[in-house]
């Protein structure tokens, strides 16, 4: 089944509002089997007509999305029925639907609002209960002409997304006549590249039956989504987990954060953080995990060297004999973590986030990460990911969570 | 000049790889006075070919991303060649680039990439100083078939971003006959909605002449661009600022960070943190500005009450009284975080994120925030952003930001 994708909106073509429906959908889509085969982005206006012309004429199903709304720019209902020759009639039921969500806010509804309740003859409404534009839907040879199927969809993600799970895929599952959804997997890994996997599984993944299968590389992450029969997923588990399994950060898709938190919370340890070039990005991060609050208690961020001394005890002699970014004030750091903190384990990072500070001996990108476990010895890691400033930050905390994992499995 | 986009790529539409491309180009040609009639994503394969021939059929210039690469998969170049009736030829001048790429790196050229140093005959080879792919840039009528210039670059933004400002841009703005570069100008605002703005200037925006304007909303911001002839920047600032200063960020597209940086570097102030619920983002978005390290010596993220009372010297006693977020609990975080770190100012933030935690009292999404001052009354203000936890703390961190900035200025 060819599916086609048209995002409406000047916006989305003006870099003001990042389109992500694309991806989105794609990934919606992939996972039931389906594919993407042309996404288009146009402004408002008779750019939609020329685009809608084209691609109803070439897909067998049709999404679009945004133009539903009540103002003179919102012209998607009217430009589908005109172009498909399918009268627009007011529906009585949308029209009530829309009367009530005025109510429930107790705000007035305006003339405007009315075309919202306006229906292509035939066409299905699609609730939307989070906005004030329905969805339609027009199914194939609605009025004899087309035989693309067409959905209508609001353009704010949180009225689309859930539209899409309730009222499209069901719909799109028995279009295209796949029954049996096929089971997801997906696995991240830190510490290896996107290329080691083609080097190594990708010849081996792609001639298993029954398996789809895509890569998605992030800063010191990449992301494997397997897609198949759940004999196809157990297969290729095995394989790649026998080749990469020691760089494996969940099999479940939850993030190196999340997995964190949930070890902490298995063991019943707690953690504590002294950041310095990360500058509290990983306290920031775990503490995105709900529950957090359970297993992390203390965290510092020693930007300057007298924070490393008087916040955490690192001697200013061994800074000075050794410099910030060293083995040494790495594994000082950690210890005083744990030590102020009282908590079982304590990771620290400094190193040289750039652009300037960096030296020869130690360029911008250098690390040191320690360690320090509660009645263990102290451990420390040198890591260098030369990279800007932002990535550079962001490689670092995930290395540092990374060795947090590994010591607590 | 009908300028279209066209990207290439299956992971694009898998939902791996989010699609950037669209929106960068958008506001890079808006800045141009230029606009993006469509922009396509098409996997790879023949879906290019059939998406290149109406495309350069009907734009003036087309921008393709992607396939420029040394795989199989990679067929941009032989697709247009072809579609165009133009010889591929090897050029000696990309072919020598090419070679001094991997020499440079201490990698070994292989077979798989001779085919990037081909060159259709007529096309100007388009440096790529951070990648192997050369972009290429096919003239109007290079053959005397497509009226249509054509720009083929590579994928990777890190490749494509500078291609497209040292190549691209100056070919379109010779292309379009936009002489003048006209001015461009972004204003940052806090603690007002793009409604706000949409209410009380779009009407008076819309009817300055010569000026061009667009909003980006993100959570605690609202961004404002214009862009036109001097004259109708002053003028659209003059009213903008008239009735929105007292909300503005920055004018010159800083972001809020950047700004409490560049205003405690002025002023020569020192900067610490105490956060509870933003649990370090605000010391993770300061410290990503180069240059912070002068300014943010000490960093605190007391999660737990116990690490308020330990490192900051929040009475027991007055959490037990009053609750962990609590105006005298803000209070005595700021004056703990001043007091320990030596600084001249200090921001704590105590709050409830959610989803646990919240009670009829204090819901998920309050805050309160504590400013303190070295010779100054330590002052709080109450928050309340009942939005999911990572936006929460964006907002929370941004109302935490902005108090510093009032203060500074």
């Amino acid at each position: 089944m060819r599916i086609e994708i048209l995002n409406t909106g000047t916006e989305l073509l003006l870099g003001n509002t990042l389109n992500t429906h694309g991806g989105w959908f794609g990934r919606q889509l992939f996972t039931m089997g389906l594919r993407v085969a042309r996404q288009a982005t146009v402004p408002d206006g008779d750019a939609i007509r020329e685009a809608f012309v084209e691609m109803v004429d070439r897909a067998d199903a049709l999404i679009i999305t945004g133009g539903l709304g009540p103002t003179s720019d919102d012209l998607t209902r009217e430009i589908v029925a005109e172009t498909l020759g399918i009268e627009l009639v007011q529906d009585e039921h949308a029209l009530r639907t829309l009367e009530a969500f005025f109510t429930l806010r107790d705000k007035p509804m305006v003339e405007a609002n009315l075309k919202q309740a306006m229906v292509p003859v035939g066409a299905d409404v699609l609730p939307n209960p989070n906005g004030t534009a329905p969805g339609l839907y027009l199914p194939p040879r609605i009025n004899g002409r087309s035989r693309c199927a067409v959905f209508l969809l609001p353009g704010p993600p949180r009225e689309l997304y859930p539209m899409f799970h309730e009222e499209v895929a069901p719909r799109l599952r028995a279009l295209s006549g796949v029954e049996e959804i096929a089971t997801v997997s997906e696995l991240k890994f830190t510490g290896i590249g996107e290329s080691d996997f083609h080097h190594s599984v990708d010849a081996e993944l792609a001639a298993m039956e029954g398996l789809e299968y895509g890569y998605c590389a992030r800063m010191g992450e990449v992301d494997l989504r397997l897609i198949g029969g759940e004999g196809a997923i157990v297969e290729a588990r095995e394989l790649v987990l026998a080749r990469f399994g020691k760089y494996l950060i969940s099999d479940d898709g939850s993030s190196m954060e999340a997995t964190v938190i949930r070890l902490l919370r298995e063991k019943g340890m707690k953690l504590s953080t002294a950041e310095s070039c990360t500058g509290g990005l990983i306290a920031n991060r775990l503490t995105n995990v709900p529950g957090s609050s359970e297993v992390f208690t203390h965290g510092w961020v020693t930007y300057a060297n007298e924070a490393k001394n008087d916040q955490l005890g690192v001697p200013m002699e061994m800074i000075d004999a050794h410099g910030a970014v060293s083995e040494e004030v790495a594994c000082a750091m950690a210890d005083g973590a744990l030590r102020e903190s009282g908590a079982d384990i304590a990771v620290s990072v400094t190193g040289i986030a750039g652009p300037g500070g960096g030296t020869e001996e130690k360029p911008v990108g250098t690390a040191w990460l320690g360690l320090a476990v509660k009645g263990g010895e102290t451990v420390a890691q040198k890591i260098y990911h030369p990279r800007n400033r932002k990535d550079f930050k962001q490689s670092a905390s995930q290395s540092a969570l990374d060795l947090v994992k590994k010591t607590l499995r």
